[in-house]
């Protein structure tokens, strides 16, 4: 049901210099690199066995990550674990009553399904759920 | 070099309550717990695909893992990144100016060495490194 973790998101106040340590010190290929104008943030992706590490740069303080980044400042910031069937695993953890950021999924672009689990819920971790596209 | 993610470490109240999440909720099965007394915390290891959640509940106020839990609350402490040869790993760090915990590996009752990177120097993450016996 609960297959691998997808990846671990970082934030992180520059990427570049976040890359001087993932990539460049500690040897993880760097997969790509990608703005995403809706979330407001420049992200790095480095594979690593079957997950991923991604970096998170805000481009601005006013986004979701930016205010993140000023207020706790830079680290660990949601853990995604990849499952066969988000719609199942939503209905479970709500009869366990686990509270849900989003109760149903939204959709990426290249289609995979998402949610996040709030961290009061999961004792202080920020748990994102993804189904990837059949 | 770096193969796989072994585990992400979790600072968490109360196991029993943080594995009504992690297990009972979202269906992770439950390799074991374990008292550690040496660093005075019990752990749960929940196997998530090719890496575990360790889950830490401190024992003590005093100890490490009991003042982090007072001083940033519950969440994501550290991730542990498995390598083929940590004397290797760290020579490569050092060069790259990063500056480890541990520069001299320990090693736990088991075989597996390990060192940790310093959160300064990963850009905020407590990074651990593992070489698992071979």
């Amino acid at each position: 049901m609960v297959n691998r973790i997808n990846h671990i998101a970082i934030v992180v106040e520059d990427l570049q210099a976040a890359l001087g340590f993932w990539r460049d010190a500690l040897g993880l290929p760097l997969h790509k690199t990608e703005e995403n104008p809706g979330e407001d943030v420049n992200i790095a992706f480095l594979p690593l066995g079957e997950s991923e590490i991604e970096l998170l740069q805000p481009m601005s303080a006013e986004s979701g990550i930016g205010k993140y980044l000023a207020k706790k400042g830079q680290g660990m910031h949601h853990v995604c674990v990849e499952v066969d069937d988000i719609e199942a695993t939503i209905a479970r953890l709500r009869e366990h009553g686990i509270e849900l950021i989003n109760d149903t999924p939204k959709v990426r672009e290249e289609g995979t399904r998402y949610a996040f689990v709030h961290p009061k819920s999961a004792h202080g971790v920020l748990v994102e759920l993804y189904e990837l596209p059949k």
